[in-house]
């Protein structure tokens, strides 16, 4: 499958490009090109260095979003509306957030907009032929760097487009040793997001590190 | 220590009760006093046929809160504020709260009251020097019935009095082999809350039951 990467030099497009360029066509998009090329180039080289051929290439945002089939939104999600609105061409495509709104004090938490999630507040910026499917949300951007470690988590995969979905969920379940869990439709990824400042919390209160979950 | 458990003939309540009868007093409390013995005895006999001395007393729900120095609150969430109503004397207890406001169409969603979640709603309820502690919430009542089944799940726990949520986190860590982790304030209870329609959605989406939680 053609994967852009929207964001894709940050740790979680990164990591999501090295562990996924072997089988499928990466367009690792950046609002610098340059940027995107480097990027794109370190990791066709250190996965040659292991005997792998990655399928990858340095492009713009809007280039990852029209050579995809499946497009993955890897900004933070302070950037998301500016980046989602200087993109086009989102119909009939896939598209992947892993974003999650948090806030943070003395602790973390959840904080969404009105639409109530990231993935809701996606829906609604892109045009109805767009299938948004929230995913890999409570992986640690830590983790994603570390490009050689196992990940074994539990990945909740929600959308309301059930072929989508499925696609979405086959491709979690290329990446390490991630399992993948259908949790319903989009409306869940208000729950799946805060999650994600969730186990920032525990990481911080319990002195642990890159805390992930599991479902069983 | 001294438990208080409302609702205690429930599954939660019995099973609660049944792991922890043997090294505390558990009050099993009951809107029906004669259910609650009934229960209780039967869990004596039961522990007794296992060689375990059970410390139990079936009573009313005040009951359950006046001897308690820990009071378990194990309703359904429909019934919580008619629930809490009805009693007093929550005055400087530790309130340990396991409630879920869940909401079903064709899936499961959180469907909290205004003040944000179960626990922040019982806070508002209940005098200001009750600690409101946030725990067991995830933990499928199918497993707490099965008495002789380990629960090796993760357990977050929440709370705003650091001492409380310690002692809390000190009981769950005496249940099974589950194992309790600080989640921070009880803020972080809406999150943790939605953590169980999230798991009763990726139970029925993937043809599961009692599906579980992990930390790590």
């Amino acid at each position: 499958m053609k994967i852009g990467i929207i964001g894709g030099t940050g740790d979680i497009g990164e990591g999501l490009a090295h562990r996924l360029s072997q089988n499928h066509e990466i367009y690792i998009g950046s609002r610098d090109k340059d940027k995107a090329c480097e990027t794109s180039e370190c990791m066709i080289k250190a996965l040659s260095e292991k005997g792998i051929s990655a399928h990858c290439q340095g492009v713009t945002n809007q280039d990852a979003v029209d050579m995809g089939d499946i497009v993955v939104i890897s900004v933070n999600y302070r950037h998301l509306e500016s980046t989602i609105k200087s993109l086009t061409g989102f119909e009939d495509k896939i598209v992947v957030t892993p974003v999650n709104p948090i806030g943070k004090t003395d602790h973390f938490y959840y904080d969404p907009p009105e639409e109530g999630s990231a993935a809701l507040a996606i829906k609604k910026m892109l045009p109805e032929s767009a299938k948004i499917v929230g995913a890999f949300n409570n992986i640690s951007a830590q983790k994603w760097k570390k490009l050689d470690e196992v990940l074994d988590y539990s990945v909740a995969v929600c959308g309301d487009d059930l072929a989508s979905k499925k696609i979405v969920m086959g491709l979690v379940e290329e990446v390490s040793e991630l399992t993948a869990y259908d949790a319903g439709p989009l409306e869940s990824s208000s729950i799946i997001e805060s999650i994600t400042p969730l186990i920032l919390n525990i990481a911080k209160y319990n002195n642990m590190k890159d805390v992930g979950i599991k479902f069983y």
